[in-house]
């Protein structure tokens, strides 16, 4: 029966990124397992959740190819604590596990490999190629945006649309918008598709956002597969056609401030106090020309603080909630942002001139005292 | 009415202190605000849950005496995130309080300071002398020890007995007892009191860990007061007499080991691993001439791990509960650590030669296999 050797730390990396395949709950006890299959020189870590799956690699010392499935998290907890840089792992005929490393010896009910469902076949095509710190910054600077709850299921995805050099990432929850454009090296044929919030987010923890490693990306019909360094990740897709999003951006404007971000961000993060979770008390912008004064009213309590942007066009009085504000702002690192703005019933846009964001908020109503 | 400039970093600090008193829940509103006492040249907050109450100062600038109550947490939340290093602070007619640090203006709702519940006062004799490194220490040492409900509101409690120049700290939930001893500089009359294991968390919290800077306890009747740096805490006591813990304790033993603490302790961390929090699964001990098997079994898994401590005695197999051995080991910094047993149904010491500590913890029965 199998029978492998590692190094602790490689075990414990490959570890980390098939975890986050692994379902906190569910009705298929095989599914809380790790697949271990080794080959030759190198062991596979399977995950699977039915909705993402995530193989990685690892080398080891393999005195005999096979396959067993391990409980994922009791596994790892062990391995983690191992005393020595070395680790076995050997299996019994009845499928007991025997975890060694020094003088410390473990033993867990393995499961049979054979009843594990593994990561779904894909007809691969042609990848899309993507820096892996790209592919990491662009879903966290757009992730935030996605609606929280299954209420609209495709609002819970962020749209990937490449279209020749350029990749188009964007995140909507019916209230903002939050759109990020990427040059990627290399042209490719328009291809839309929907991609779980869940899965952007385990697969930007992985990522390393090194700029000098890439990621593949398979757009298939029904999943999407990411691959890099030594890990492939699968996830389904979300079905249908995306919201169009180009029919609700406008170029238009009236009013536009340039904000040092800091400043305008601090200032709303101060104002956010005020705020309790549950009621929508907005930040009113009012914009002259002497400064812009910022200004919230809350059963808590008020906050007033003037801001000088340079500005551009009309006086305005307008309303957003304040931490669709402190979302986009965070998720820029421009040191001066834009704020373009029509009326007080139009929405506000904060995006920059090179054409890399649009963070699109709808205002509030209010009443003017 | 009330107008006070303070440093942020001064008044954050005094904030930080004082928190640890305002209670998460209470149905006495007022409970839930810092009270600000000014007086020429220093602030004075105060906070008080009715088990425990703390008095903090802070240098202001004060241009006239006065006192009002504001929401604690709304407040520090506020002084948190301003601007700039400096501070104003002014109170209207109808009790608003303004909070001002460079453009940024807040105003929140304050409270008649006389409404508040003030710390009570308490004759305090003289003080025991202990530096703050030895009460964080010697608290930190023992309080894992305590009971967790309040089934045995005595159990809740640690004790705290002087007794000519030695302190000693004991807390005990019936399943173990830690007790620490400490020589202090002075000598005093035989004196023992029942401090909340609350009161005591929050303590250790706020104390620097100085060896250089000194606490003044003084020890009431139904009140202990605790005075250092600029702050005061005093807790209600337990009422009661303690256990006579010295009933408890036995210099006998049959067998002695000395463990590497380090190596020791991290496997029993591991063999924790294979333990739920609800199940009870003892770590077996089987201590011969050769060297010392550690194993548990569990329905997760088992392990078993070989250790080599010197030995003197009988050989013996015993079981202990992994976790008290651990929060035991933990609390000890020695490389060295002595386990003395008699046998499989007498309590195990965790004990050093010089007398600093007693760790006791009950054996668990579990069948031989």
């Amino acid at each position: 029966m199998l029978n492998l050797t590692f190094l602790k730390n490689n075990l414990v990396a490959a570890i980390n990124t098939a975890m986050k395949a692994v379902p906190t709950r569910t009705s298929l006890p095989i599914l809380e397992c790790f697949l271990l299959e080794a080959k030759y020189d190198t062991v596979t870590l399977t995950a699977n959740d039915m909705e993402m799956a995530v193989k990685t690699t690892v080398d080891a010392e393999v005195e005999e190819n096979g396959h067993i499935a391990v409980d994922a998290k009791v596994f790892s907890e062990i391995v983690r604590k191992l005393p020595e840089d070395e680790v076995n792992i050997s299996v019994t005929e009845n499928l007991q596990v025997r975890i060694t490393s020094g003088k410390a010896h473990f033993e867990i009910a393995g499961k049979d490999g054979e009843d594990f469902v593994d990561m779904p076949i894909m007809e691969k095509g042609t990848p899309v190629v993507v820096s892996q710190m790209t592919l990491k910054d662009i879903i966290e600077e757009t992730i935030f945006s996605i609606a929280p709850n299954e209420n609209n299921k495709m609002m819970t995805g962020e749209l990937f649309e490449i279209n020749n050099n350029v990749l188009r990432v964007a995140a909507l929850d019916g209230h903002r918008i939050a759109i990020r454009y990427s040059v990627l090296p290399d042209f490719y044929e328009r291809k839309a598709v929907i991609v779980p919030g869940k899965t952007l987010n385990d697969i930007s923890r992985i990522l390393s956002g090194d700029a000098s490693k890439t990621v593949n990306i398979y757009m298939g019909r029904n999943n999407i597969l990411f691959e890099f360094d030594k890990t492939q990740l699968m996830s389904r897709l979300i079905e249908g056609e995306y919201f169009r999003i180009n029919q609700m951006i406008s170029d238009n404007y009236e009013t536009k401030l340039v904000f040092n971000r800091r400043e305008l961000l601090d200032c709303i993060e101060r104002s956010v106090l005020l705020v309790r979770e549950s009621d929508k008390k907005p930040l009113i912008l009012d914009i002259r020309d002497g400064g812009t004064v910022l200004s919230l009213n809350s059963v808590i309590g008020s906050m007033k603080e003037e801001l000088e942007p340079e500005k551009e066009g009309k006086d305005l009085l307008i309303g957003f909630n304040p931490r669709f504000l402190s979302d986009a702002l965070r998720a820029v690192s421009d040191e001066k942002v834009n704020l373009y703005l029509s009326n007080s019933r139009a929405p506000g846009y904060i995006r920059d001139d090179e054409g890399t964001y649009i963070y699109l908020i709808l205002p509030v109503n209010f009443v003017a005292r």
